[in-house]
């Protein structure tokens, strides 16, 4: 049977729009899983683009929205968050009648309140919590998304059989799926991911206003400061647009987590061991669980 | 030539009150390195004690404190904290003129405090950070100290002389001598090494009050959340007792962390990108160098 002859079932066709590390591992997860019949590179740059295509990780691209999005079934936004936020109303209205768009963006609130000033119910938001310290789809994977979490992010105006489309995406590309509603999202992605990294950075701030010789630290410093505060070691200008993202959730969380200090100041001055010994056991309880 | 005929010369008496893990260890390495002629152990336990000596650990031991001390040049004391805090005045009395005192508390404060309500200024504290996950002189190795961090402790009060002999005891044993105040090291260990543990029990308390169930955290949990949490699964009742021995401390430097949880809450709300990006790289800058 040729393809002309069953175009109801015809394999789909994936746009990808901004091809770096996680869109160029949806092409190459989608091409070796047989998930798209033609994948397209939405992008700026010609050459780089260019050299995608020869590398057989697309079959075609532009550097035109409207042209990459005009045919696709299936839209996968991999953007910086702000552009998305952007671009998003533009993309659904150019998105073809049954068509579903969604995204990678690593915070949600903002996105999905975008796509939701457009009537178009077409659109669910994504989070697959995947990546690596490479960039650009040279270093991309098929399997780079096996075993990771993805987000689904669903509000009363979801459309959820758009969620379910989305969910099967991932799941074929290897995820476990979560659905939650884009705050919720924020907020557990903030106190499980950007918290760890400011209480690391929090500590080390503290270290250095006591101005103490880095030399005489570094005697002093074992492995469980070292274990705790190892994060803070990323990149600045990636953690500030990362706090400045995520801005409401974090914040939230770090004022939450700062009274839980105080608290535990409050314990050990007025020497509350029963109260000190329940948080000190359920947290190492709630820890090992999370191994 | 006899030992008789160069008395001046005498190896000299260690006495070491409490031989567990630190205890055996200091007896292991002394007697490796030549630092002592005859070793005694206090103890309470007479059974274990003569299987310390049949093991060649010990020279000789007793359940007296008054016979054990009676003849060191030495003493080290490595009883919990609160039993040193205890016995001190009664050691100090019952040292021989010229003998030194020292112990392995692992906070000061109180200790230095009881030394100097008495009139005795043979006593300066130190607090070894060596240690292992084991118990017991049966884990004893007489390279536990090789490589670790001795404090020191000192006051307007110390004899110099004294400070100096004990710091020699701990480099003879392998270890990197700093000298500091008592306070200065309780505030430091503090930091250095008990923030680390409340700050992930703080974030693990704080995921715990998100009601989200474990296996759900378990599949949204990265490396840099277990990473800055492992600590964490540490003994309750080991940390509680740290937190109460050095309360004082512990608490303060809580809550000046817990302030900058804030502070940095207000960084972000107010979309400070400046100052944010200042304590984001000089925290990276910080913790890089204490690797």
């Amino acid at each position: 049977m040729s393809p002309k002859s069953r175009s109801a079932d015809k394999p789909p066709v994936l746009a990808i729009a901004g091809l770096g590390l996680l869109g160029g591992s949806i092409a190459l997860g989608a091409r070796q899983r047989g998930l798209a019949g033609t994948i397209v590179a939405i992008g700026r740059k010609p050459d780089d683009l260019a050299a995608a295509r020869d590398a057989g990780l697309v079959d075609r691209w532009t550097t035109d929205l409207a042209e990459g999005i005009a045919g696709a079934d299936i839209v996968v936004l991999c953007q910086p968050v702000e552009v998305i936020v952007h671009e998003l109303s533009e993309v659904l209205r150019l998105a073809k009648p049954g068509a579903i768009v969604t995204d990678v963006g690593s915070t949600k609130t903002d996105i999905v309140r975008a796509a939701e000033t457009s009537e178009a119910a077409n659109f669910v938001g994504s989070h697959p919590m995947a990546g690596s310290d490479r960039v650009g789809w040279r270093n991309a994977s098929a399997d780079l998304f096996s075993g990771a979490s993805a987000w689904v992010t669903t509000t009363d105006r979801t459309d959820l059989a758009v969620a379910a489309r989305v969910g099967n995406l991932w799941e074929s590309l290897g995820c476990r799926v979560i659905h939650s509603s884009p705050q919720r999202h924020d907020r557990m992605v903030a106190l499980l991911s950007h918290a760890p990294h400011l209480a690391a950075v929090a500590l080390i701030d503290q270290i250095y206003h006591e101005g103490e010789d880095a030399a005489i630290l570094r005697l002093l410093c074992g492995p469980g400061l070292r274990d705790t505060t190892r994060v803070a070691k990323g990149s600045p200008e990636l953690w500030q647009q990362i706090c400045r993202q995520n801005s409401e959730a974090v914040s939230g969380v770090l004022r939450d987590v700062g009274d839980r200090f105080h608290r535990l100041a409050t314990m050990i001055e007025d020497d509350d061991a029963v109260s000190l010994h329940d948080i000190l056991e359920r947290a190492r309880d709630l820890r090992k669980r999370l191994d």
